[in-house]
């Protein structure tokens, strides 16, 4: 179950832990118990992924996950999957107290898991009532109800956790980074949005899917600018085609998205989040926290896939 | 969400930290705070058991719970209860937080719910793989597998997690109760024994509930004890007739169990099993913590209940 579930992926987040702590206490000083102790935390994050993967797979009943059926759905599993996911969620907590018990800083870093936890539950709750319950109703969707959900369901584990975590791991106090915590936050957020874009515009070959969220019903950032720049024929064009699984649907709100130049408003957008980053991380004090932020920004800026 | 799950029980296990808390401290010496924080914890294992309660009647299907539909069955709901039991479980980690972060035991506590919950996990894995999976099977069924589902399962969360409670709370390190946590364990064995005789043997109209452990193949201490008495003869008729729903099935089982005698078995264990427990209570050095373990054991003897 734990091979199943917590390999297979790419380990961005798990890796981003052990890149910050090096960027933080400089990669030439860290000796093996140090870096044992970083890769530990990325493993902590990865096994968290794995848990929130396989119950969102069961709450939104998919299929496949890293080209593989999900947890779930393999014969004699079904149901326990639900016991499985607490199961790799709870293993975080024993990984911890058997790694980092004693430390000063050990107390800060259950309660992190914890909040995060939280933040995510919180955002697939707000993403479960939003997007998947009763009836479809696009004017449900705007872009405050986005960004709501992307920050709580995505950022935070995805950004904020594993800076936090290399932060713990440097001695520093969680409270004197609440910029940094804002920052990544909006980086996450910016992430999602090239999700949403690629998901439409991507090359399926290169990307190693093809995007759906149309067909879904997403609340992806798209619909929402369009359904903010429709007038109102256009906005009958999508509230009759979004959510549908004919490809004729699917191919008049793209044809709706091209009328509405989405294109071009996400290079905007990808500019515009971009120089509001950097000026932000800039204005942070430490050149060895900048470095960091930076470093993951980059990783993800104009990123294909 | 919070009321339905979380309200409704008897809070029998909430109730016993504050009692705990009481015996070991002195009733007349407590103060407003020392008892609103045992409250506190009180609460917490009523958070954990909606938790638990609220996945558990996910992954057996069931359909009603303290009287009314469970809360997946609650139409809007549906599998959007996975994340909400999450969420329940979550606040536990957030309340300790608010009224526990600072004191010299908080990692403890936080160690102790994540370790009971762990525990609780492994026995619902255990009993979903030995009960539910795959073709009927009695042979898997015997005294040691019971225990173990049962221990796991049932006995830590219910009987020890309320006492280590007061425990902590009271300034003492669990390390050193390893026996207190040992007969906790037996205690809620012997709980859950008497639980499968009242199924089959109590007065529905007392306990407010009809049993259906035959019918639903549970692994029951009777059944259990039934194949460890029965001749080839006897045991083909268990093997016929127990898990069907058909009343005619249902009193072959009962009539089996009357033929070996089970309800003077049941006498005698719950004689022994008593005489063992006060023995190893009395064995306690300290006599507040032997009079935490007596009231405890004098809730649940001979309970018709």
């Amino acid at each position: 179950m734990i091979d199943y579930n917590v390999l297979g992926g790419k380990c961005n987040r798990g890796l981003s832990v052990v890149d910050s702590y090096k960027l933080l206490k400089g990669a030439d000083v860290l000796g093996e118990e140090e870096m044992f102790l970083a890769c530990t935390l990325g493993w902590c994050i990865e096994w968290l992924q794995a848990f929130f993967l396989v119950l969102d797979d069961i709450m939104d009943d998919s299929h496949t996950r890293r080209g593989q059926p999900c947890w779930f759905r393999v014969p004699q599993v079904g149901f326990i999957a639900v016991n499985d996911g607490i199961i790799l969620r709870n293993h975080i907590s024993r990984i911890l107290r058997r790694h980092f018990k004693g430390k000063p800083y050990y107390a800060d870093l259950l309660d992190l898991f914890n909040e995060v936890e939280f933040k995510t539950a919180s955002g697939q709750l707000l993403d479960l009532i939003t997007t998947h319950e009763g009836e479809k109703d696009l004017t449900k969707y705007n872009i405050t109800v986005h960004r709501r959900i992307v920050q709580y369901k995505t950022a935070y584990y995805s950004f904020y956790l594993p800076v936090a975590c290399a932060l713990l791991l440097s001695g520093e106090n969680l409270e004197n980074y609440s910029a940094v915590e804002n920052i990544l936050v909006e980086m996450g957020t910016y992430f999602q949005v090239q999700d949403d874009y690629l998901d439409c515009y991507g090359d399926p070959e290169f990307i190693g899917k093809i995007g759906t969220d149309i067909e879904d019903y997403k609340c992806s950032w798209l619909v929402v600018q369009a359904l903010e720049r429709a007038d109102e024929s256009q906005k009958h064009i999508l509230f009759e085609n979004y959510g549908k699984k004919d490809p004729a649907c699917v191919a008049k709100v793209k044809n709706l998205y091209k009328e509405l130049s989405l294109e071009a408003l996400f290079q905007e957008y990808e500019n515009e989040s971009y120089k509001k980053l950097i000026a932000d991380i800039e204005a942070q004090p430490s050149i060895a926290v900048q470095n960091v932020l930076k470093s993951f920004l980059h990783k993800i800026y104009k990123r294909q896939k």
